[in-house]
C-alpha cells in the first residue's frame, strides 16, 4: 500500500462528478519504456509490462485490466476494488467492462498542452481504437487533461508534507554553500558543493543534475536551462543559483541570488539594487492576486508588468509553474499567451496547488537576477512555503 | 558529449538510408513528464522543456530545434551540427527546416507493437500536425519504428561493454547472495540481501525494486512480476530468482535456480530434475537456432516445443525479449503469435542484438523452474554473454 495512492485515487470519483466525465481509463504498457506521468498518482511505481487498463467510474468503480503475471502487484497495490487478470488479449476484458460502465464519456490521458495529462502514446491510442472498433465508445473518447490537472493539481495532505520536507532540505542546502562562496571559484565548483550535499544526504535531483544548480557568474554566463560552466567567480557579480532536491518523490524548485562586493563597496550598487529589488516586488505583486479562480495568465500579466514598467525587457518565460512530483508539474501555468505555451495560462488556479512564482531580469554589467519562491493556493489567497528572499546576500 | 550519443548518433544516417526513408524527426516537449524513450540514444539526459525537434535526414543533416534556454545545453550534446533557438513559437523553424530539406517521408516515434519506438505522445502528434496543417508534408508522416528497432538493437561497442558491466554485477551479487541463503528465511528476506548489495556498490535496478529481485520459493508462491512474499524457504522448495542490475545506463536481467535438499536427499528429486532439464535444454536449442535473419517468433516456437513435448504446459510469456538501456528494450521480439506482443515476434533478429532467453515452467509441489541468460547476436549465431547455469545450486 502506498499512502500517496490511496489518497490520489480517493480523489478520483468526485473530480469525475465535478467534470462531467463518466469515465476514466489510463491505457499503458511497458511502463519501463517511458511512463504515464499520471501513473505514480494512481498505480505507484510497480510499472506494467502488458496491455493494462486503469479503469475510474463517477460510480465509484475502481478497476485494474492488467497481464496475469501482474495481477497480485496490482491488488497490491490496494486502490483497485477490482482487479482481472488476463493472459493473452486485453480485449475481451476491457470491452466487458465497458460494455457493462456503458460510459457517455471515456476520458484517455491525452492533451494537447499540459504534458502531465498526456502519457497515452500515439501507438496506444491507435491501438486503443483497434480494440474498440465497432463498438460505440470509439466516439465517445475525450481528453482526460481537466481531470488529471485537478488530480495533480490538488495536493493532499502527504504530498504537501513531502514538497515541504524537499523545500526545507533545499534551502538547508543553500545555506550551507552559501557559507562557502569565494572568488575565484567557477560555476563548476560551486555546483559541486550543491552536488556532494544531495548525495551525501541520499536526496534526489528535481530536474536533471547537469543543470541543477544552475550557477550564473555575472554579466556573460549563459542563463537558462545551461549547465554550469569555467566561467570564474569575480567582484562586481551577480551570482544567479536556480536549485532543488526532490525528497520522498517530491521537488522543491528554489533560485536564490548573491552579490560579491568590489573593494571599497559596503553595498550592492545602485543598478543591481533596483534589479532585485524589482524582482521581489514582481514576486509580491504575483502572490497578491493569486487565489482560486483567477487564470494563470493574468498572476503573469501582473508580475510581467513590475518588470517591463520599471524599464526592464520582460523575461522570455512563464512568472511560475506548478511543483509536486516534478520541479514542472504541469496543468495551469502562470505564463502568457505564448504558442508554445498552449492553453495552458488560461486553465484556472485551484486551492491546493502548488506554485513557483520566478520572475528575472539582467542587470548590464553585473548578471542575471532571478528569484524563486513555491506557493501553495489557499482557498483565498496564497501562503509562502517558505520565507522568501528579500535582501540580497552580500559576499 | 556523452560517448554513446556520438555513437549512436552516428549510426543513424546509414540506417535511415538503409529503411528508405528521407528523415527522422523527433518531436518532444517537457521531457521531465515522461521521455521519449529514444531521447536517451540521440539527446542524452539533459532534458527538453518547450516544443523541441530533433531532426536526422539520409543526407547527413544532424539539426536541433530547441527553446532559445537550451540552446547552449542542446549545443553541447556535441551530436548536432545545426543548434537553432527559437523563443515563442517552434513553427516558423521548424517549416523552414522541412522546406529546405523536403522529405519525402517524415518518420515520427509511434509505434502499434514497439514501446520503445512509441516516445510521441498523441497530444504531441495533435501538436505536429497543426504544425505542419496546409503543408504537404501532413500527407508524408510514416512510423519511425522500423529506424528506431534498427538503432536500439545494433549495440555499439560502448554498449556492449556497458551491458557485459552490468551482467558482471549481477552475477557476482548473485553469488554472494547465495552464500547466505538458509531454510526459514522469507522471500523478502532474501531480496533485501540483494537490495543491501546493489546499494552499497551505488547501483542501479534493471526493473523497480520492488520485484527485482523476483524471488519464488516453492509451489505456492505467486509466479510473475510479483514482489516477494513472506513466504519462508523449506527444505524440498526450488528457489526461482529473476534479479538484474542497471549499471552505467545498461541492464542485466538473469534468472537463477536454487534447490534445498530435505533431509536425506543428496541430489533433487527426478521431477525437479527432469523440470530444470527441460529448461536447460529449451535454453540450449532457442539458442542454437537464433542468428540474424531470423524472425523472432521461430526462435520462441523452438524453446517452447521443448517445454510442451516434456509434456509441461507453455508458458505464459515470451522466450526472450531485447536488453539494453531497458531490462524490456522493445523491437523484435522472441515470442508467440499473441495479440499483446503485436507484430514483434514476426521481426528479425539483427546482428549486434542483445537478448535474453527465459523458458519457465512449474514442477508441481517443488516450486517453479526458469532460468535467463543474456546473449548477443553475432554475424552467424550468438554468443552468451556469460555462463549459462547448466546445473541446479543445491543447498
Amino acid at each position: 500500500m502506498n499512502q500517496i495512492v490511496i489518497e490520489k485515487t480517493n480523489q478520483v470519483t468526485e473530480i469525475l462528478r465535478a467534470k462531467g466525465l463518466d469515465l476514466w481509463l489510463t491505457f499503458v504498457r511497458d511502463t519501463s519504456a517511458g511512463e504515464d506521468p499520471v501513473l505514480p498518482l494512481i498505480y505507484g511505481d510497480a510499472g506494467l509490462t502488458w496491455h493494462s487498463a486503469l479503469i475510474f467510474s463517477a460510480k465509484g468503480d475502481k478497476i485494474a485490466i492488467v497481464g496475469r503475471f501482474e495481477a497480485e502487484t496490482a491488488r497490491n497495490v490496494g486502490a483497485y476494488d477490482h482487479v482481472i487478470a488476463y493472459d493473452e488479449d486485453i480485449r475481451p476484458a476491457l470491452l466487458g467492462e465497458l460494455q457493462k460502465l456503458d460510459p457517455q464519456q471515456i476520458a484517455v490521458n491525452y492533451s494537447d498542452n499540459d504534458s502531465m495529462a498526456d502519457g497515452l502514446s500515439h501507438g496506444m491510442y491507435r491501438n486503443l481504437m483497434g480494440l474498440l472498433e465497432g463498438t460505440p465508445f470509439t466516439n465517445r473518447i475525450v481528453s482526460a487533461e481537466h481531470l488529471i490537472s485537478a488530480l495533480r493539481g490538488r495536493k493532499t495532505k502527504s504530498e504537501v508534507e513531502r514538497i515541504q520536507r524537499a523545500i526545507t532540505s533545499t534551502l538547508e542546502i543553500y545555506e550551507e554553500a552559501f557559507t562557502q562562496l569565494q572568488v575565484g571559484m567557477s560555476e563548476i565548483e560551486v555546483a559541486s558543493i550543491f552536488h556532494a550535499s544531495v548525495e551525501n544526504q541520499k536526496l534526489g535531483y528535481a530536474w536533471p543534475k547537469n543543470n541543477n544548480p544552475a550557477v550564473n557568474t555575472g554579466p556573460n554566463s549563459p542563463v537558462g536551462h545551461n549547465a554550469p560552466t569555467e566561467l570564474l567567480i569575480e567582484p562586481g557579480h551577480l551570482v544567479h543559483f536556480d536549485f532543488g532536491v526532490k525528497e520522498d518523490d517530491y521537488c522543491a524548485d528554489i533560485q536564490r541570488m548573491v552579490y560579491f562586493l568590489k573593494e571599497g563597496e559596503t553595498e550592492a550598487p545602485i543598478p543591481v539594487m533596483n534589479g532585485f529589488e524589482t524582482i521581489v516586488k514582481a514576486i509580491q505583486r504575483a502572490f497578491s492576486i493569486i487565489k482560486p479562480g483567477v487564470p494563470g495568465i493574468e498572476v503573469d500579466a501582473a508580475a510581467r508588468a513590475v518588470v517591463t514598467d520599471a524599464g526592464y525587457p520582460e523575461y522570455k518565460y512563464a512568472t511560475g509553474h506548478q511543483v509536486g512530483r516534478l520541479a514542472h508539474d504541469g496543468g495551469t501555468l502562470l505564463g502568457p499567451a505564448w504558442e508554445r505555451y498552449g492553453k495552458t495560462p488560461y486553465l484556472l488556479v485551484e486551492e491546493g496547488q502548488v506554485y513557483t512564482l520566478e520572475p528575472g531580469l539582467m542587470v548590464p554589467g553585473y548578471g542575471y537576477v532571478g528569484l524563486e519562491e513555491n506557493i501553495i493556493v489557499t482557498h483565498d489567497g496564497a501562503e509562502f512555503l517558505a520565507p522568501p528572499q528579500t535582501s540580497l546576500i552580500l559576499k
